[in-house]
Formats: structure tokens, sequence, C-alpha cells
């Protein structure tokens, strides 16, 4: 309760020492570990509760459901990817297409960003609920604000057709890991599909 | 047991009847079924037995392991997609971007052909053994027939980058369901990426 004390949610419930925001992070941080390790069928607000050191009561009242807790791990785990909306913006938009292509290897290609991310793809493949979640994070917070950058008809349609080339290749690299796509230099592929990219946002139609 | 008598379903478990070929195609439906429903990890070849009125052990003699059911399974559902590379093979290489792009909606739009790709897909992501199965399968049957076909450098490396942007779409919109790419009009869809499959597949480097 010093003033250094970030602000987030005020008093929590139960016993006074759960109820911070330390615990706040705890809950999400151990939603994350849970539903990266488990999926979401399996995680449980229980099993997370239970990692916090906290009781589910208060897993709820930080957080609401299951499917709103997820939520919120999806959002801190996709955070590295939501910058991909700046990697549009800030520059000319015909170097938009190697821009974001570099933008989304780099998120792949690090391990610590790419981990979590194949956690939320294996979440969102499983399960409908978990797919929900994703859906509208990604067509809220990036490909819709990647649409809005383009000055061309069709630009979510256009937005999402580049998106699904990148999907595609992680899908192949990452999660099958066929060969030669799996080992190849990421400038090689850079090269092939900066173009790609660039044209399905802003070729003519 | 006269003529009359569809084949298929023949004489049940262990006893000298078991050991035919209606008994192999029982155990690859229901293989293919409990592999759809339950997918790779909580399937079991037990599971599978019961389900076709057989013995394990008739499934280990036919099949194998539990991965080389899985196998057998996955090349049953794969069947229909195993015919892009006649797609790219039957005509000029200047419409092949179109031709496999075409047949790969044809896949997908079709319920019946979509769900055991579905499931196949899920099993994957979610499994390494099984994601080794079908990315042996995808790799040698459908992958390195499509390079064979292109008189180009690098062939497999376009291929699969073609096939990324494939999978990419079938991701975003059968699995994610994302809009407006998930209510799009394939001819819509088709016209906007064949270029682009083209493109990976023929153009100069």
């Amino acid at each position: 309760m010093t003033p250094a004390t970030p602000r987030r949610r005020g008093r929590p419930s139960r016993t006074e020492s759960a109820d911070t925001p330390a615990a706040r992070d705890r809950i999400l941080a151990a939603a994350r570990e849970e539903f990266s390790e488990r999926g979401y069928d399996k995680a449980s607000v229980r099993g997370i509760a239970k990692a916090a050191g906290v009781d589910s009561a208060l897993v709820h009242h930080y957080f609401g459901t299951k499917e709103q807790v997820f939520e919120a791990a999806v959002t801190l785990s996709f955070g590295p990817a939501m910058q991909a909306p700046q990697a549009v913006e800030e520059g000319p938009l015909d170097g938009v297409g190697e821009r974001l292509t570099r933008f989304v290897f780099g998120v792949w290609e690090n391990p610590a960003t790419r981990t979590p991310l194949l956690a939320i793809v294996r979440s969102a493949v499983n399960n409908e609920a978990a797919a929900a979640v994703f859906r509208r994070i990604i067509a809220t917070q990036v490909l819709r604000r990647i649409a809005d950058r383009l000055e061309v008809p069709d630009a979510e349609l256009r937005a999402e057709l580049a998106a699904a080339q990148l999907v595609g290749i992680a899908m192949l690299r990452y999660v099958i890991k066929v060969e030669p796509v799996a080992s190849a230099d990421p400038e090689q592929i850079i090269k092939r599909v900066a173009p790609v990219v660039q044209a399905h946002l802003t070729a003519p139609s």
C-alpha cells in the first residue's frame, strides 16, 4: 500500500496476502503454464489456483470463467505477435511485405516467444472455446489493425490471406517440421515470401 | 454366408474367421473413427480392437504398433488429398497454380473429405509421433511428387511454400474460422491465391 505499489486491482477476497497484484500476476503466470502444458481441455481453474498457491475463488475473482482465464493467458502469450500491426505501420507501404514477414519470423525463431505461441495454436486447434478466444484476439488485435493501414478494397481479406501464408509456413516449419522448409535459412524463405505478402496486401485486384 | 451377404462384416473375433481381409478393413475403419474422435493421444489399440469386434492381437498382427495403425488410418483419410500431384501433372505448367488451388479447395469444401483431414491435423499438431507420420506422408506422397513435376531449382522448397499458403488458408478458414476468410466465396479466394501458388511453383528465382 505504499505509493510504490503498482495500481492494478485494489483489494481482493479472503486472506489479505493472497489479495494483491502479485497474486494476480502469479495466477496469470500459472494459467499460462497450465494451458501451455496441458492444453485447454485438460487445464483447470483448480490446477491453476493450486500452482499459484491461491484459492480457486480468487482466480474467478480476477479473471472470471476458465474461458476468460484462457483469454488473459493468450493475450499475454500472444503479446509479442500483437506488435505485428506496428511492423506494418512503421514504414512505407511498399516495404510492408518484408517488414511483416521479418517480424513474424522474429517471433517464431525465438524459442521464448515460439513456445507460448505453439501452445495457443495447439489449444485453438483442439477446442472450439479456445479457437473462439484466439479468433477474437487475432481478428481484433492483429488483422483489423493491419487492414486499417492498407488503403485498398477487401483489406481484411487481403490481410488474412497474407497471414495465411505466414501461418502455413509456421505450421510446416515449426509444428509439422517438414523438410526442407523446417531447416531452411530464414533469409531464403523471407526472400520468397515477402513479395507474396506484399502482393496480398497491396497489389491491385 | 450366401453370395448376397455384403462383404465387410464377416465373422467376429479371434477364431479363424477373424483373420480375413474383411476383419482388416473393419479394423482400419474403426481406427480411423477412433483417431478422429479421440485424437492420437487418447486413442488406443484396445479401443480400436473393441470397436472392430476383434482381439487387440489381430490389430497388431495386421498393422503393428499404435503409430503404424495411425499411419494406415492417415493414409486412408488422406487418400483424397493425395491426388494433388495428379492435379499438378494433368495439364500445362502455367495453369498449375489454379489447378492445385482448386483441387485443395475441393477437398476441404467437401465435408466428407474435410472431417478426416481435420482429425489428422489435430492429431499432428498435438502429438509428435502423429506429426512424424503426417510429415512422412506429405513429404513423400505429396510434396516430393509435386516437386518432381516442376523443372526449377529449389523445387521442394517451392512446393512447400505453395503448400504453406494453402495450409494457412485451411487453418484460418476451417479450423480457427476467422472472418471474412471463413465465409468468403471460394472463387474469390481462388482468384487471389492461384497466382501466388503459381508464382511459388514456377516464377524465376
